[in-house]
C-alpha cells in the first residue's frame, strides 16, 4: 500500500477536515470527568474512545487527534485528579497514540499528537519546567510515529512558543492553535500578533481552537489572516471551534460563560450552522477545518457535505444523511416531508423551548490571568472551605 | 449465578431505570437515517450499537431495549427505505436482540423487545394485517428469549390494544406506553381513558414515551393515574420522555415543531432538568424510570444520581461524574470551582446563545390523523413533484 | 338637541367602544403617583384629566368613565397616603365626573361613574361597612347626572356583588367587571360562575378588566359566557384587558409578574394586537369593547378601526392614521415604504431589543386574599422594617 | 423678573435636561401622522402640543423645543403630504414657537427652534436650494426670539455643515446633533470627524439624536469626544437618543429595523433605563441630556432624579414619583410593597411576554443614501404600483 500523503501536501491541495472534541463527548458518554477533563479514558476504556474515533473518521475527518488533551503530568494531579496515582502520563499518551492510529488506518486518515497549556505555566513556574512537561509528551508522539503535531488550547502567546520550540525539534509537521477570540491572549497580545509569532516560532500551520462558536473564531482568524499577509507569511490556517453559540462570551471565552460547562446545551450548533461555518472558513483560506469541544460526528459530517464539491467526495456516513435533509421525504408525516429542502433549514431560527432563559448571558470575568495567585495550582484538592470563599467573592460581585 | 430477577418483581420494590433513545443517537453518530428511522445498524454496524448499549448500561440502566424501533417489514419497505431489499425484518431484529442481551449480561440489566406503531395501520388497513406486522417481531423477541416487552411509540389506543393483544399471548410481561401527551391520542382519546384501556387490554405496566419533553409528559401521566385510581386498576406507570422542551408541543408532539428533527439542538435538556424530572415522577409514583429520543447517557446518569438515595447505588458511570457538579472543584479557573454546588445548577436558566431565535414555535398542524389520504404510506420514494405540492400546501397555510 | 342614546340602547343595536386606563397613563405623564394610584389629580390638575379624556374621544371611544378609580375614602387615605388630607373623596369625585362631562358633551360619549374594590373589604370588614364606602361615590355619581355605574376592578365576587347591590339602587344602567382570569376569583369561584352571579346580583352588562392580556382576558369571557347561557341568562358582556402581554401570569394577573408596575415595557401591546383583540372579542360576542392599564389612545384607535365596518364610521383620530400602515407610503425610504400594509405588520412578531431578557417570567405568588393578615390595610405609611421583612420573605421563598 | 440664564451659561454650570420626542408621543395620543410625521398640529391642535410640553416641564426639562420637526415647506409637500395646503410653513412654525414659550414661561425653560434633514438634500439638490429651506423656519425662530436654535436629525455631515452655516447667523447659540451612531454618517465619515466639523461650522453644542438607543448613542458620544479633545477643541455635548433598545440596530438605525415604526413597544425603555442612561452620561461629561423619540416624561423625569443631587432640586413631577419606587410602600399587597427598593428594579431583567418573539432583529438595509434614485422624494403620493415593487424588493432580498 501506498503510504498516506502527509499533512501539509495534503492541505496545499485542498481542504483538511480534523474530527471534533473528544472530552465533552466523552463526558456525556461517562467515560470523562468534567472539572479535570484528562483523558484516561484511552486506557480505562479504550473501546469507548475507539469508537468515537470511528464516528469522526466516518464522518469524514482526515485527522484522528490521540486522545492526549490535558495529558501532561501536572495536569494529571492537580486539585485532588487522581488518575496519576493510577496511570502514568506515558500509559494514557501511548495508548492514546496506539487507539488512534489503528482507526485512522481503517481509513485514510493522518494520526496527530497534541499538547496543550499546562498548570506549570498557569503557576508561574519557568520555562524550563514547562518545556519538560510538553517534552514527556512528545518523546511519547515521536515513539508512537504520530503524523504530525498539535500544540492547541493555549491561552498566552508566551506558553504557545515555549510549546512550539518543543514540537518544532522533533521535525514533524507543527500546527498551533490557541483558544484566543478576536481580542487576542489573555495577556493582551493581539490576535493579529499571536499568529504572526506562531509562524515565527516554526508552525507550520496556525490558527484558533476552542473557547468561541464557529464566528466568533472566524473573525480571530480574519486578523490573524491580515497580520500574517501584512507581515508576508505564507503558513496555512486552522480553525476548530466550538459547536456552541456564544456571541456573549467575552475574552476567556465559555468558560466564563455562568452555562458553562453542564448548562450548555441550548447554545449546541446545528448542522446547518456547521454547513455555514465550513464555507465562510473555506472562503476565508482556512484549510484545516475541524471542531472542538461540543462538535460530534454529524457537526463533522456537515462540514464534509459543505465542502463535498471541492473535496469531490462524501464521507461514508453521508450514507446515512441524505444531503439537506432528503431523508424527510421518507417521512410518514406529510408536513416533515415537506421540510425535505435546503431552504427550508437555512433559514429556521430553532426556538429554546425556554421561556424562561434569556439568549445572551453575562459572563463571568475576574479578569485575571497567568501569575494571579487564584490561579496557582496545586495538587491537593479543593477544601469546602476555599469554595466557599469563592462563593462569596461571587456574591460580592467579586 | 442466581437469575435475575424480573421486570416486574424489580417494579415493585422500587424504582427500574430505563434507557435512552437510540434512534436520534445513531442519527447523531452516524449509523441511523433521519426520516426512515429504521434500525438496520444491528447488522450494519453492531460495534456502534453495543457501544451505546454499554453507555446506558454504565449510566444505570436497568434494562437494554433491543434496538427494532420501527423494524417491521412494512416499514423497512416504506417510501423508498432500501433496507428491506438488504436485510430482512428478523435478522435486523436478532441481531438487535443479541446485542442487547450481550450488553445486558455484562451488569444486572434486563433485555426488552419493542413494537412500535405501523404503517399498515396508519394506511388505514385491517387489524389482523396489522396485529401480522406485531407477530412476526414478537416470535423473534420469545425466540431470543427477552425478559419482557415493550409496546411503545403508539399515537391511537386501538392500534395499542391490538398490539398488546399480540404480546400477551406471549406469557411475557407487557409493558404498554403510547407518544401521547395530556391531551390524549390521535382520534379524540384522553390521556386517562388510553390509561385504563391499555390496563384493560392485559399491559402489566401502562404509560407515555417519547413526543412530549419530561415534564409535559408527567402532566399526562397524571391523567392516566387519576382514570386508573377511579377504575380501581392497580399496574405500574412508565415514563420515557423525550430529552427536549416542548412546552409549546400541540397534540401530536414534537414532529410538528418546526424545528423536528434537525434543529432540536437548543431544547436539548440538561441533566439537571433530568434530575427534577426524576424526582417528579418518583413523586408521581411512576416506577420505571426513562428516556426516548434525546437522551443520552448522562442524562440516564442523573435519573439514577437523584434516584441513588432510594435504590442504594450510584452507576459505575458516576466514578466519571461528582454529585451535583463536584467535579468542578478541581477547575484551574477559581470562578468555575465557585459553580461546584446544587444551588447554582438548580437556579441556572441557561441562555440560548441565540439572539435571533425566540423561545417558543408554532407547530405546523395538519389535523389529519389515521384515516387521512394524505397519510396513506407507500412502497415508493416521495418524488419531487409531490415534495412541492407539500410545500405550496405550507405556503398557502395548509 | 336630541338626546343621547343610552348605553344598553347602544350595546343592543352594536360594539361600543370604552376608553383606556388612566392610572398608568396619567403616572407616566406625571399626575399619578404609583402605590397608591388615586386619581386626586382631578382637582390638583384637571388640564391633564380633560386631555387624557379627549385623546380617547378622538380614538372612538363612547364612554367617557369619570376618574373615580380608588377614590373611596378608605383608599385615600391608606398606609400613609395623604391625599385625604389635602381633598375630600366628594371633591375628587366631583371633579373626575365634570371633566368627563365636558369632554363627552364635545362628542356623543356617555359618562360613566365608577367604583372599585375597597381597602375595607380587604382588611376583613362588613358588608355594612363596605357597603358605606360604595354609597359615598355613588351619591356623587347620580347628583352629577353619569350615564351608567361601572363596577370593576374586584377579585372576590362577594365584594362586587355588595357593591352592585349599591349601584342598583340608584337606578342607573349597572356595568359590573372584574379583575379576573379564566382561573376565577380569588376566593375559589369559577369565573363562569362570577359571571352568573353578577347578572343574578342585577347587572346589565358583566366581564372583565385590567390583570390580564387581551387574550388571556378573552378566555375568562369565554367561560363567563358559557355559564351565562347555561343559565339562560342574557346580559351583555364586557372587555376592558390591560394592554400587556401576560401569557405567565397566574391567578392574581399581572400585579403579581415580577415587572409590576415600573419594568412592564416590554410588555406593551401594539395596535396590530389590539386589531386581533378586537375582532376576538366582537366574534366571542363581547359588545363593549374598552380597555384598562397600558391602552393609550392609539390601541382605542385600533379597536376603533378594527370595527368601522361594523361601525360604520372611523373616529376623528384616524385622520391621522391611515389604516394598516398606509401612512407609510410618504415616509421617505424605501424599504419603510414597502412596510406600507396589513400582510407585514400583521405577521411581525417584534423584538424586544433586550437580549439578557427572557419571554416569561415567574409570578411572586404568595398565596394570600382578602382575610389574610398580611393584607390588612392601615393609615399609617409602611416603615422601613416593614419593608425588610417583606423583603426577607422574598429572599426565603416566601 | 430677571431675565433667564442662556443656554451656554446653563451648560456652563452643569447639566441641563432637554425634553423628550413630540412626534412619537402625539402619534400614539391621536395628532402627528406615522410617515410624514409634520407637526401641523401646532395649528390643528395646540391644546395637545401644549399639554405634552407641560408634561416634560413637570418633569424637569429645561429646554421647551418648538414643535417644529419636519416643518420644512419641502417636507410638508413631499409624497402626498397634504399639510402644506391647508397651512403655510410659516404658521406652523410660528404656532410652534408661541406654544413653546407659554409653557416655558410657566416654568424657567428656554425655547428652541429646531431644523431637520430635508428631501431636498436628500433628492441631491444644491446646497442653496437646500439652505434656503433652512433660513425659512430660521426666519420664524428669530422673529418668535427662541432662545437657542438646533439643528438635529440630520444622517449628513455635509448637509448639517450647511444647516450650522444658515443658523450661526442669526447671531443664537447654535445646537448640532446628528442622528448617527458609534460608525458614523451615512457617507462614511465617523462619528468623531462629525463632531470635529460641526464644532468648526460654529455650533456651541455637537452631539447625537435619535436613531439609537441611549447606550449606542453615548458609545458613539465617546467617539466624538475623544476626536474633539485630540482636535483641542472645547464644546459641548448633547445627547439626545430614543427610548427604544437598538442593540441590533445596523448604521442607519431604528428606521431600518422590522418594527420601525409601528411594532417598537418591547424596545421602550424603562425608567431605570434612564436612570443608567443618565449617570452614564453625565460620567462622560455630557450636559445636556434629553430625548427624542419614544421618551415621554417619566423617561426625563427619571433623568432629572437620577442628576438630582448635581442639579440640587428635584422636579415637581417628582411630587408624584418618590425615588426608586418608594411609592410601592403604599401598595395593598405586601410582595408588591416588598419591591420598594433600588436593588430591586436595577437588577430586573424585564421579560417580554412575547414567547414567539425574538430578542433582535435582522435590520433591512438597502445600503443606499443620499444620491440613490430609490430616495428621490417627490410630491405625488406613492402609488399602490410603488408599492408593490417595493415588496417585491424585499421578497428578493433587495
Amino acid at each position: 500500500m501506498a503510504p498516506k500523503k502527509g499533512l501539509l501536501e495534503r492541505l496545499d491541495e485542498g481542504a483538511v477536515i480534523g474530527d471534533g472534541g473528544f472530552v465533552f463527548a466523552l463526558e456525556k458518554r461517562g467515560y470523562v470527568k468534567a472539572g479535570p477533563w484528562t483523558p484516561e479514558a484511552t486506557v480505562e476504556h479504550p473501546e469507548a474512545v475507539r469508537q468515537l474515533h470511528r464516528e469522526f473518521l466516518r464522518a469524514g475527518a482526515d485527522v484522528m487527534q490521540a486522545f492526549t488533551f490535558y495529558a501532561s503530568d501536572d495536569k494529571l494531579s492537580n486539585r485532588g485528579n487522581e488518575s496519576s496515582k493510577k496511570y502514568t502520563c506515558a500509559a494514557i499518551n501511548e495508548a492514546a497514540c496506539r487507539l488512534a492510529r489503528e482507526v485512522a488506518d481503517e481509513g485514510d486518515a493522518l494520526v496527530a499528537g497534541g499538547l496543550s497549556q499546562t498548570p506549570t505555566y498557569l503557576s508561574g513556574m519557568s520555562k524550563q519546567d514547562t518545556q519538560k512537561e510538553f517534552q514527556k509528551q512528545v518523546d511519547v508522539f515521536v515513539q508512537h510515529q504520530v503524523d504530525f503535531l498539535i500544540a492547541e488550547y493555549f491561552e498566552h502567546i508566551e506558553e504557545m512558543e515555549w510549546a512550539i520550540e518543543v514540537c518544532v525539534k522533533s521535525g514533524l509537521p507543527v500546527v498551533a492553535s490557541m483558544c484566543i477570540g478576536p481580542e487576542g491572549d489573555l495577556h493582551g497580545v493581539s490576535a493579529g500578533e499571536c499568529g504572526v509569532r506562531m509562524a515565527k516560532a516554526g508552525a507550520h500551520v496556525v490558527g484558533i481552537n476552542c473557547h468561541f462558536d464557529p464566528f466568533v473564531t472566524l473573525e480571530g482568524l480574519k486578523k490573524m489572516k491580515v497580520a500574517l499577509d501584512a507581515a508576508g507569511i505564507k503558513v496555512h490556517l486552522i480553525a476548530q471551534p466550538l459547536a456552541f453559540h456564544t456571541p456573549d462570551a467575552q475574552k476567556q471565552g465559555f468558560i466564563d460563560l455562568p452555562e458553562f460547562p453542564f448548562g450548555l446545551e441550548p447554545r449546541i450548533c446545528t448542522r446547518w450552522d456547521m454547513h455555514r461555518y465550513a464555507r465562510e472558513a473555506y472562503d476565508l483560506g482556512v484549510r484545516y477545518i475541524g471542531g472542538c469541544c461540543g462538535f460530534e460526528a454529524y457537526h463533522i459530517r456537515a462540514v464534509a457535505e459543505e465542502l463535498a464539491k471541492e473535496r469531490g467526495k462524501l464521507p461514508e456516513g453521508s450514507q446515512k444523511h441524505e444531503q439537506w435533509a432528503g431523508g424527510l421525504k421518507m417521512h410518514t408525516k406529510p408536513w416533515v416531508r415537506a421540510r425535505a429542502g435546503r431552504k427550508y433549514w437555512e433559514n429556521l431560527k430553532p426556538a429554546s423551548g425556554r421561556p424562561f432563559s434569556s439568549s445572551m448571558s453575562k459572563p463571568d470575568n475576574w479578569g485575571v490571568t497567568a501569575g494571579d495567585s487564584s490561579l496557582k495550582q496545586k495538587t491537593a484538592a479543593t477544601s469546602e472551605e476555599e469554595i466557599n470563599e469563592l462563593r462569596q467573592k461571587v456574591v460580592n460581585g467579586h
